[in-house]
């Protein structure tokens, strides 16, 4: 007999949460689809050197070979996408002229990650990304638009209260600049500021101490400024706590403040200007953004995003700049189901069972099953004619509200399992759920 | 440049398209919905072993390495699921205890099949499966039911007029007991016998006369029997046709009888008794069934599936027959979009367009865009206030049909870019689309 094991790292969850899920999956899909972005699916597998062309291989991949293969078999290197930006850019890229920009798109597919196995790193997840790419110049206003559409995805799930938190590239790159670190160490600067809540200011300060580029009399307002985060509404207040000037710095902070203008209220008072947060990704030029939700810090980051000024330049010579921001679906599926933060799902979509006294009366309880899904009202006949005790547990089992029963005269009633009330039904069309 | 090529086999679509199998994905789930099937999905990675304990390796599979594996690292060998039955089998093995039985359950995932890249020939593609599984024994409704649950299906996804052709491994394997066929042969006579079609009644022919066991003069019969196609309203005929006996045929023909009485009549009345399906796969034990498209018979099989025993066998002692069948949606799309059979889908799910005339009303216009998007209409805000006539061409060219202008006196226009009319607008929350 085959050894059935988990595979660490690939979740799957049981039928009630699996509902739950595409639950979660509906909201959002509404949410994105509701401000005009259009899904668009791209393959699992890439070319190795599609991948590779961001030049993020720091992330593990998981590269396919055929099981069967033939001695000496070459074939193009396929390997599977570890996240949904680069297939998207390379998706734009190759249909660029059957495109119509601004290209708004969402997608929502597993991504896999080629570590080792880790306690609570997941290889196989869902993402759930949104992005506006257009030809040569994006406004602002698509950054605001996005910001917008994450946070009432999240507001629409309503897995937990959350709060987004905004930085802004040209802020930490001009904090640099002004602090005389030089330029080709930024990146790394960026790596290390952003393992700030995971090692705290001394981890990232001994990092600091070694990158080449960085002088020693920097680290302390470097790490200084770390620690501000303030409410969007104090923006006003950042000039004077930064230690630092510069052009930069001064055109990040007046786009950041640009963004929160274009923000409905609501939006704008769940959002933190967080210097700390860097985001480690190389392709970011301007707004950076996290979604955290506060009762559950432990978590840390549940989405994210942020823009980039030229996504496709490995692929495409025409320029495009985007924003684009990502759900994780999987983390969030985690949480809902590790703290139990949605009501639980019913295991079974039926609303109605119908019962079947004996195997006579099946046609009889097809007929009804269906006059009930006509009314868009699901419902499903017991697969046997065994007991009426036993079919009425399969419904309770299963969280089925409703059991029908066809009574020998030809009469119906219909039991709510919840009140345990019985009703004749004399017209089963107009019957409905209450 | 990173060079950009299509990986033959892994298809993706366009966004118009991508939206057309979005709207055939929603409708086939909310046919098994109405049903009281319940949506899993399994990882898209299984550890070898589980693949390859139903034995039907003869499927090439995609194996997993990490590209950045260090020299002599060995892990769990990982490959990507080649359908979804087996991760079923699995999944249902090891929940058993946290199931409910009987266990309905859909799945629509991606599967990937290893093979050598060949025209026409996907090697990634979707599959949506459905199948009702019991603890020892499962009755013949749950036959009946997945058939219905299928031919529905296939009738609100309206691609194109279906036919079911059905047929059942006891009467195929009826029919060579009652030939002389050694038992022990008969998996070989089916693979043969399935390959009717393709290879035609001199192909099947050469093929049996190589089968050990199968003796010569039985060749004509099994070939005759081959060429049996009638509607399931002339059930009655069959045995007359057939000029064999024997007590699994007849119970394989009585088996289908009692399927055929179960089902509505309006689902018998596209059922065809087609004696030359006889489907590959090892674990089938009775009913198997094909859907195709009449008016594209080129196209082959577009859905089909069947009954077997004791599908989780190498995982659990405990018996579970089940039924199942599977769509192959990718197979559709590529029917739909190649021939153009669904008419076709706007580029974008905006309806409508809220232009911008110039940068001091995008407040304004972002509020009115959140109000139509609170009566359930999507609408987008265009990104720049570049000249009306350049917001309605993008309009145009997504296929949004409808524009609002804001004039300076703060009056609405909505205009219908189909009938070209244009109407002021007094309550934008009161408004609908026509």
């Amino acid at each position: 007999m085959a050894k059935i094991s988990n595979i660490s790292g690939f979740p799957e969850w049981l039928p009630q949460d699996k509902r739950t899920e595409d639950e979660l999956i509906a909201k959002v899909k509404a949410v994105y689809e509701s401000f005009g972005f259009t899904p668009i699916e791209t393959p699992a597998v890439e070319l190795v050197s599609t991948l590779a062309a961001k030049g993020v291989l720091a992330q593990e991949i998981f590269g396919l070979h055929r099981l069967q293969a033939e001695p000496g078999e070459r074939e193009a290197d396929l390997a599977l996408h570890f996240d949904l930006t680069v297939p998207f850019a390379r998706y734009v890229a190759q249909h660029y002229h059957e495109l119509d920009f601004p290209f708004k798109r969402y997608q929502l597919q597993k991504v896999w990650r080629g570590d080792r196995p880790q306690k609570g790193r997941f290889r196989e997840f869902y993402q759930f990304d949104v992005d506006t790419i257009c030809r040569d110049e994006l406004p602002l206003a698509a950054d605001a638009e996005v910001l917008t559409v994450l946070d009432t995805a999240f507001s629409a799930m309503a897995v937990a209260p959350h709060l987004l938190y905004i930085n802004s590239r040209k802020v930490l790159q001009g904090i640099y600049q002004g602090l005389g670190i030089a330029p080709e160490a930024h990146p790394a600067v960026i790596v290390a500021v952003d393992k700030f809540h995971k090692v705290g200011a001394a981890g990232v300060s001994s990092e600091l101490a070694q990158i080449a580029g960085v002088p020693a009399e920097s680290i302390g307002t470097v790490l200084k400024c770390a620690t501000i985060c303030v409410p969007a509404a104090e923006i006003e207040s950042l000039p004077a706590l930064l230690a630092v000037k510069g052009a930069l710095l001064d055109e990040g902070l007046s786009e950041l403040k640009a963004i929160l203008q274009l923000l409905p209220s609501a939006v704008a008072a769940r959002i933190q200007l967080d210097f700390s947060l860097a985001r480690g990704l190389a392709y970011y030029t301007g707004l950076i953004t996290e979604v955290r939700f506060p009762d559950h810090p432990e978590f840390g980051s549940v989405g994210g995003g942020g823009r980039y000024d030229d996504l496709t330049g490995s692929f495409l010579k025409a320029k495009l700049p985007g924003v684009g921001m990502s759900i994780g679906l999987t983390r969030i599926m985690d949480l809902v189901i590790g703290k139990k933060l949605l009501p639980s799902t019913r295991r079974s979509p039926s609303q109605v069972l119908v019962s079947v006294y004996d195997e006579t009366q099946r046609g009889q309880c097809n007929a009804c099953a269906e006059r009930l899904r006509s009314s868009g009202i699901a419902a499903e006949v017991y697969l046997t004619s065994l007991k009426l005790g036993k079919q009425i547990e399969y419904a309770e089992r299963k969280g089925i509200p409703y059991v029908l029963f066809i009574k020998s005269d030809g009469q119906m009633e219909m039991k709510d399992l919840r009140s345990k009330e019985q009703h004749l039904v004399h017209d089963l069309a107009a019957w409905r759920p209450s």
